[in-house]
């Protein structure tokens, strides 16, 4: 991991841009973490938008998290902002949005198309970048995923011993093979939804909540579309992280 | 509205019991109430299992509103506890559960029977209730609705203007006639739903909650069963009435 620039931001949160191999991320620190005193750490998951675009929404959510004593971290997923193009992925969802607008259905291979090929690229390279992290002395753990693209986050709720929890957006297609790996989640699992999601399936969300095998698991719905997710929701996201990271 | 008995408990929360006519109840009072410092009011409804019963529940979630500055109070509901049996209320109760143990439908005429005449009686008198209580020099408003029976919540929510919250257990059988009053519903709620219970129709809540009103409406989901709301739910809901109360 190299980082290439650092920064204080107001409340005193260190904000460090890096490169991990080809991959660009972003590390948020409170001032408060030391070598002797090492914070847990939250992996900020985010759509295909790319970093530039979604850097406003997760520095917010990087400044809560240091306010409450937590690091954070975010890498570029794969075919998104300034990483190479991934030509098939642009064509799955170009695909699906055709047929979206089409009024088409979509069909379960496009969103298979779309999403598998993603999660089995991303999942790898956040595990490579959760080796980085926790090599900082800064950083001790325990480790959480926070965010979008829900299909990555159940991927990493099986694979990786160290996430011990999971705070996820449902608002993403989910391919059918995704519920069966969320049966095979077992950590504590605080699930956001918004009820009236232009993008989501509310019943596959209903659906896929239902399927998690993690004993500890709340959904927490709310009205609004997708971007409408109220200051209450992320203030009971806030209350999960704390309680399973401290 | 007679008080008949007074007590401090430990954490310094004031406990009185009373009688409104011939409904008996309990008020909880924080020890910073007063006349120049009134404080708002969290309505504690229950089910029908009576007030000696639900006593441990009740006072709990009292004590914890009087720690964040609210006065709570409950009355018993007509034909439970010390109050006269209501004949036509037990044959109702008996004839939804015989049906429910021999396995056969629970039809809406069974709901109906049972929940219609109580939410009618109940509910006149929790108004007049709310008379008694603002009369109280310690108490000034706002007002909540918080808990179960949830017929009676979106009744008083339609019908009672100075209730501004309600916070709504999802665990009892609602009469269809109720999904159209819901709809009339328009004061932020905070929605509960034990995702496992055993005694409720978890579609029938999900649509329950679709269908009412409010532009600012959450629904919190857990695992487990009737009683097994976690702690945290209980937070969520503390602090959403924090967020309307104060």
């Amino acid at each position: 991991m190299q980082f290439t620039s650092e920064r204080r931001l107001d409340d005193g949160v260190f904000e460090r841009h890096f490169t991990l191999g080809e991959i660009p991320g972003i590390l948020w620190m409170p001032e408060t973490a030391s070598a002797s005193a090492p914070v847990p750490l939250i992996l900020l998951g985010h759509p295909t938008l790319g970093l530039g675009k979604m850097y406003p929404r997760l520095a917010a959510r990087a400044r809560h998290s240091a306010a409450e004593g937590f690091a954070t971290a975010t890498i570029e997923l794969p075919g998104s902002g300034e990483r190479p193009s991934w030509p098939a992925l642009d064509q799955a969802r170009a695909d699906l949005r055709q047929a979206m607008r089409a009024g088409e259905p979509v069909t379960d291979e496009m969103v298979d198309a779309l999403v598998l090929p993603l999660v089995d690229k991303a999942v790898p390279e956040w595990q490579a970048a959760l080796d980085a992290f926790l090599s900082l002395p800064e950083i001790g753990g325990p480790v959480a995923y926070s965010g979008g693209v829900i299909s990555i986050g159940i991927r990493l709720a099986v694979v990786e011993p160290r996430i011990v929890a999971a705070g996820l957006f449902a608002g993403s297609l989910v391919p059918r093979v995704m519920f069966e790996e969320a049966r095979q989640v077992t950590i504590p699992l605080h699930v956001l939804l918004q009820w009236d999601d232009e993008g989501n399936d509310r019943q596959a969300s209903l659906d896929l909540f239902d399927a998690f095998g993690s004993k500890e698991k709340t959904l927490n719905a709310n009205m609004g579309g997708h971007t409408g997710v109220p200051q209450s929701a992320g203030d009971a996201a806030a209350a999960f992280f704390t309680r399973h990271l401290k």
